[in-house]
């Protein structure tokens, strides 16, 4: 199932070349995979204090089109299980349709002793495989 | 006249003490003083094509609560003209009405020279002086 | 005593307006906020491992001129207790000895709780009153 | 040739996971190719100033162990020449000799129209082909 959800760019995400700095991108996506993550009916700060949470592993990313200040950019995400432990977040980010960065972005969960542990229920929910 | 605008706080806004990176409140502040602009009718990537940029030079700010992962702020903002050259954008950072950051924001106008240029017309209007 | 460190300005720092977007001023006054505690002997990660945090309550900032990509600035930093509970940070970032912002920056101490304790001696002495 | 240069982590690099935010070591490395291409004898701004932006188009990113406050980290860079148009980045970023994140940076050079321009002389010396 795809998750959408839509942020402006602003000052903070550009810099002096005059478009969006490439490590921004990733922060657009971090609240993507958030708000995904939330509409499990769980937000990332409720996953936390039950003393998980879904981290970055590995990021395979392409930077296709700049966006630039005032742009309203769509985040989009869908998730599939890899493994017991492991999944992978296929992210995009548009404007108006047009694509502008696309990333796999793969996670596992870890505990508050940063022990891999394996995915709970809601992924796989999330996955549509739960 | 009263401008508001929300945001979502991030795992980006947050630092390694739990809370939201002070540094950071002045990004929702930004996010808020370009909504309240763009609201004029012409949003801040046309006032850049137009040869002009609203820009900070002073700033005085309380840190009070702290916001945490997953808050809904609001960005409370109100503008007044102090000059021909210069206004203040009079902002709060609430969590459900709960006050965590104020600041007066003093701002001026610069040119594509970076030379100062009067209050335009939209910003008089904005402070309900035009 | 003054404490001084010099940073690179780099795309990260910058903004499409062409200079250092004026939040990330902030950071580099927080980076020379934490060599200054590290050179009492403590690093800031000590610091929290002993329990103790110096958080920012107030700031009062002034931005003179902007830094650009490539910049060296310093950061100049000199600390005094104000009370038993508080005590001023005054910075500033200069570029070759050029102002570019000044800032008072007021800070407490919180323990784990969060509740306020008293400047520790740590802090008396760099301030030359411990 | 291999180029390295080193950092302390912030509170600004950190999120409320107690660790290094993972988009932060996108920024982490930027500075190392900064200093990298600045090694050739023509800084960043140079480079600007003469119409020449090296942009990122692809990354593949691993996270491996997660730096904390206070680290200080090496970036570990070395640069190689793909074709005409392209060039790869192969950098870590290191604490204490122990690997943190590694990745694969995909470059291109383009011109003021945002037009890709192929590879230039100081790029190819870079990569020890020129």
């Amino acid at each position: 199932m795809e998750h959408r959800v839509s942020y402006k760019v602003y000052y903070e995400d550009t810099d002096s070349l005059g478009m969006v700095y490439h490590a921004n991108y990733l922060k657009f996506m971090e609240r993507g995979r958030t708000e995904c993550l939330t509409a499990t009916g769980k937000s990332v700060a409720d996953w936390n204090r039950a003393g998980i949470a879904v981290v970055v592993y590995a990021m395979n990313i392409k930077f296709k089109k700049p966006g630039a200040l005032g742009d309203t950019v769509d985040v989009v995400s869908t998730f599939r299980i890899d493994s017991e432990y492991r999944g992978t977040f296929r992210q995009l980010v548009e404007r108006a349709g047009e694509l502008l960065v696309s990333a796999d972005v793969e996670v596992v969960c870890i505990d508050k002793d940063q022990k891999l542990c394996p995915m709970p229920e809601e992924l796989k929910r999330l996955a549509g495989t739960g």
